[in-house]
């Protein structure tokens, strides 16, 4: 089984969106280079650089219901890898995109295992906020990738959504410093 | 007036202490090298040669009670600089070290105003937490030094405080991977 990754764009005091879900400017970088890298995004081509590849390894995305009903799930089109598990309590929605490859579990260490055997040894990536933080905690993730925008938020949704003990990380093995984001990727400590 | 920098070691998502204001892994950066940098610290190489200048540099450090009541306000020797400003509504304590060049003000923005008076052209240093929050929320602060430190605390005392509304930094000028401890450094955007 490949590494389970969480991942998310984030701020420097560690939040994801605010209260309301607006990511305002964490989501700048994606759109403030000339490198087309997909899902309508064009970054630097330093960011370019390490995006690409960690996508590309991508087989399988992990995501809260939230998000889903958020994008109303990418209209069935992942915007990395090609398969999706859904944590949530609620089913799939009736007649929604019948050919897309979401899977709708209702428990976070049992999507990352349903997601481990549909990457085979590709990556799986864990959204992080409430799923990914859960799966922390459950000693499910391998690595931590943070993209750091220059911005204080103050108050909103957490990266590591609901963790509340200490969990210590590896040195980081990626600093790499793009245009307004700053990408850290950190190994869990076993 | 020299530059105003809010600093504290922290975690990466956001904490400078747990609850009960254990640092725990936190500072284990401050002693697992084999340079001495003064205040019974030995650091690494790396981070020497960027916390040495950075200290020299400080002429005044500005800090909360609960920092002083913490350290007995390090026994009228502060830890960088030769002054120090506490943000405090008590007057300083009856007896306490006489000869230490220490004030007590009980309003964060003339803390600040008191130690650029007294830093000359120095660097002033406000500790992250509830003050430099307070300080970076009146837009009284030039940079913010952060020394992240692979770990995950989930819950504690926040860097930024009571800060609840979004500020832009600017691209960080300082990235330095030390041993347990990655530097960053930020100009606040104006």
């Amino acid at each position: 089984m490949g590494s389970v990754v969480m991942h998310n764009v984030v701020s420097v005091d560690g939040f994801i969106a605010d209260a309301d879900d607006e990511v305002g400017p964490l989501f700048e970088w994606y759109g403030n280079g000339d490198v087309e890298i997909g899902a309508g995004c064009t970054v630097s081509k330093t960011s370019a650089a390490y995006v690409q590849p960690m996508w590309a390894d991508l087989g399988v995305l992990v995501i809260g219901r939230h998000l889903f009903d958020l994008t109303n799930g990418w209209e069935g089109s992942p915007p990395a890898g090609e398969h999706v598990v859904v944590v949530s309590h609620r089913p799939r929605p009736e007649g929604w995109h019948p050919e897309a490859s979401y899977f709708f579990v209702d428990d976070v260490a049992r999507a990352v295992a349903k997601a481990g055997e549909l990457a085979g040894d590709r990556t799986v990536g864990v959204a992080a906020g409430d799923v990914g933080g859960q799966a922390l905690a459950l000693g499910l993730v391998d690595e931590v990738a943070m993209d750091v925008v220059p911005v204080v938020f103050g108050s909103g949704k957490r990266y590591f959504g609901p963790v509340d003990s200490q969990h210590l990380l590896e040195d980081p093995h990626v600093v790499v410093q793009g245009d307004r984001v700053l990408h850290l990727r950190y190994k869990v400590r076993r």
